[in-house]
């Protein structure tokens, strides 16, 4: 049975941004069975073992499937999709789906993720106002260009829900604090919605975060 | 016959760090002939087409290759190296790859990136002390996290050098400019010091922003 270390115990700005979403949406998509094991994030659970036998920097999420250990919520959903029979055989499709999943994690969800530090994290820290504003412009020039790629398409690979589309919304959703940066992208804010919509997003959001007692349930 | 875009015309803090050599250090290990598309990136050229119609964020670097036309650096070295017949064609495998890969974009690179984008652009930002010595103890954090996974192996998987080793080593390299963050973790530097020590990383560095004067030469 898969394995997936997830959190529990977190303010409840963490959820919807917590990187245990991505597993647990591609698990519901693919509507594979799994355990949770639940970590108190805030009594740091996550940086001692178990699970830090399977995650080097002691992070969020990890995976266990057999003797398939491993960290990086973006390489996990990946090889759940992969182990699945669910992602492409050739090199040039595969690189098409890895082109949108390092966008997602690399390009668009750095402003995001500032955003989201300096507004829960570091709102009182000096000269706060001025470097917000720079990520904010990155924000917005991320968007555009998203949205621009996006045109039409329903989902950002060949119009077919996968890996790509899981961190993408996920990785704007560091900044769903900030309902009026979405709206300025329409194209971006109606793929996010349509994305938000799917059963698997809405199961996964359900789970995360429930802890221990759910299981018991 | 490949082409790469890439930039020249960077000031000379940015060699070693734009994302285009990891791209053509991929190139020079596989000993795959290419051609560079040079762009002029203080005149903003990776902006606009050409490269735009590969790039939707219009960033830095792009490939050709055939029909194949992708951007994202760490999606590109992960294509060039399975479509040269050497990435394992198991998902399990793969997927230890991948961790990597995405450990090394997305969970070493944010704070090294910080340390040079505070270092370099916003030495001046008001409230800039506070802000970059928290970075700094994220960096020093994951190297030492870093360092621990690699223990005695010479590179990051089963000890083979691959598209890991490219994207880890020029994450850490934001951070070039600070010999005493590396110094203070052997293991990490033993490693950094090995990845560059490699024929390929020598070829590719040289390589990087050479410019249009080059491909006449």
């Amino acid at each position: 049975m898969i394995k997936v270390y997830a959190a529990y115990g977190l303010p409840s700005f963490a959820k919807g941004v917590v990187r245990d979403l991505r597993v647990l949406w591609a698990l519901e998509e693919l509507a594979l069975p799994y355990d949770v094991h639940w970590m108190h994030a805030m009594k740091g659970e996550h940086k001692i073992d178990p699970n830090r036998l399977l995650n080097p920097f002691g992070k969020i999420p990890s995976l266990e499937d057999g003797a398939q250990r491993m960290f990086e919520s973006a390489a996990i959903v990946l090889y759940l999709y992969e182990n699945a029979g669910k992602a492409p055989q050739d090199a040039h499709a595969r690189a098409e789906v890895n082109q949108w999943c390092f966008a997602a994690v690399n390009t668009v969800e750095p402003p995001m993720l500032e955003l989201f530090r300096w507004d829960f994290f570091w709102k009182e820290k000096p000269g706060r106002d001025g470097v917000r504003s720079e990520f904010l412009a990155h924000a917005h020039e991320r968007l555009a260009d998203l949205g621009k790629a996006l045109g039409d398409k329903a989902y950002l690979v060949a119009g077919n829900f996968g890996p790509a589309d899981i961190l993408m919304t996920t990785a704007l959703d560091f900044a769903q604090h900030l309902p009026e940066l979405f709206d300025a992208h329409p194209v971006v804010k109606g793929y996010r919605e349509r994305c938000h919509a799917r059963p698997g997003y809405r199961r996964a959001l359900a789970k995360q975060g429930q802890g221990p007692q759910a299981n018991a349930a």
